[in-house]
């Protein structure tokens, strides 16, 4: 049989390392550097002829950086005779322009799947894509890997009483499902609307949360703000307390003041993204995937199915 | 007859906006900002159904991001019906990495030129690519223009005595010549080789120099290091002076701090890469390409050839 290599590029060297500790492999030897003008130079410092080669990359800030990082890998790889090219993508970058919701917008969410195909990527191993269609911009096979698991057994853990999960958009509701079956636990919805045009949007709560032990959950926090308004939302409509869950960390701009401020107790997130210094605080606890995402790449690699890792 | 359009993005707006008032129309309406996790947004704020679109984008510092800039521009002009997308390229980042000159390299020139044809683009017009079989990379028709003569016409304005055109290494040989023709002068080589391994290279110049004013002419100065040695090494073999061109001021690192220091009397380049605020010093001259790439873009939508601007 052909042999597993694990890459790192720059988003996520941390959880390549942990990946491959948990498969049992050292981390392929390579470098990715630039050269003074800043254009990318890598080199693969070790023969990959005929492998299976599983390269770890987000394509989280800067995503532009990122995903020509694992454009030109996937490039070298393929010109230096790899097997397979099996990109690891806990975090799919661009996946919120996935249609056109105005004209003349573009759809980058299946530009970046067009491109990492043309580059040579045989295989993709995803972790909750914002839209499940995202799948289907992509002629190669995709395994989409689902956090919630991840998140459900903290909270078990944890032990909280009372609780119920709730979506914090309609969007989100089968994933607060999915979460509250794991809890044995109801959920509700914030329902947002705005009566009439130019009018401040009225936060609406759907289900009852009264006295309870509110759980959100959502895909992707980025700035924050719909998550930290549904918070307060709970607590003022007479909640106990708000505890928050994401599976992608993007916190960008305002993201970690409006949490400190809010009134979330604590937000869970996991190492799809790593938290930079200035992210770690206090209220966020970050959950590995790696053992997620290594038990995938085995069953990948034995030619199992992985379903099994969806639910 | 279908209508034309000029759209820029961020890295030539003022060439474009020149390339623009030269064919006589306005600039295309468009904005390409920055969501706050740094994804780029891109708006064409008019109809372009149906209209020949021209792109100028020089893909120079930040490579990566003004690479992604026009494939999402070149997805959202193709979504949004454009009848044919011709990208401007003054300045084609990555051209360096043309070949594998070692094991498992990428080819990154080829997979950019992949990549801007998946994204849909018909067409490329191009200056000075660093290695004329980059054109052979694409599938679709790529024109490249040449700066030689907007150097040239520089030149012999200036009116320098005794000239003889330097080419600073073996690969630059052919620009020299075409430069020298122009000028009615001589040509000379530099010629770097290292005696015996671990022994600092020997700087010797083939044909004569003594007393004559040099110019020295290169695709590309990036850190300025082969200029600025060679300038210095003519002054020391009896050049009464040496100044320098090149098409694509690259200038990264310690180029400009090289320059200043260096035998250099003045420096000659276009606009293929804009200068920025720290790079504009009285020894730099920069002059536009917008009449070329005007009359090539006027030409390419009329159906004429364009060969007449290849020399
Ligand atoms: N990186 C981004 N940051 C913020 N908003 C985005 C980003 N990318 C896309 N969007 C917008 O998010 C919306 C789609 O999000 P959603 O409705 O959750 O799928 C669209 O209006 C997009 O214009
Ligand atoms: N952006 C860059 N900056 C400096 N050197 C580069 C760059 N890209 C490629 N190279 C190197 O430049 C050499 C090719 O340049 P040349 O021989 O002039 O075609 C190769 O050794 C490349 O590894």
């Amino acid at each position: 049989d052909s042999s597993l290599k694990v890459f790192t590029l720059n988003s996520n060297p941390k959880l390549a390392e942990e990946i491959a500790a948990n498969i049992g492999v050292e981390l392929g030897k390579s470098s990715v550097t630039k050269f003074s003008d800043g254009e990318i130079q890598i080199n693969i410092e070790e023969s990959i002829r005929g492998c299976d080669v599983y390269v770890v990359q987000s394509t989280c800030e800067p995503v532009n950086q990122h995903i020509m990082e694992l454009l030109i890998m996937i490039d070298a790889l393929k010109r230096a005779s790899a097997k397979s090219i099996n990109i690891v993508m806990p975090y799919y970058g661009y996946a919120r322009q996935d249609r056109k919701a105005r004209a003349r917008e573009p759809i980058t969410a299946k530009l970046v799947a067009d491109l990492l195909q043309t580059a040579g990527a045989s295989r993709a191993i995803t972790l909750d894509l914002h839209a499940p269609q995202i799948q289907g911009f992509f002629n190669i096979p995709v395994d989409q890997l689902v956090g919630v698991p991840i998140l459900s057994s903290y909270w078990s853990k944890k032990g909280l009483d009372d609780i119920v999960v709730v979506s914090p958009d309609h969007g989100g509701v089968t994933r607060a499902r999915n979460l509250a079956d794991r809890l044995k636990a109801p959920i509700a919805i914030i329902d947002k609307r705005r009566p009439r045009p130019n009018v401040a949007e009225v936060m609406n709560i759907v289900g009852n949360i009264e006295g309870k032990t509110a759980i959100l959950i959502d895909d992707i926090i980025d700035t924050a703000g719909t998550i930290t308004l549904g918070a307060n939302a709970l607590i003022d409509s007479g909640a106990k307390a708000v505890y928050a869950c994401c599976t992608h960390p993007v916190l960008s701009g305002p993201a970690i003041e409006r949490i400190q401020n809010s009134k979330i107790e604590e937000l869970v997130v996991t190492n799809s993204i790593p938290l930079k210094e200035d992210k770690i605080i206090d209220k966020i606890t970050q959950l590995s995937v790696a053992p997620l995402i290594s038990e995938a790449i085995i069953r990948v690699h034995e030619r199992q199915s992985v379903s099994i890792l969806f639910d």
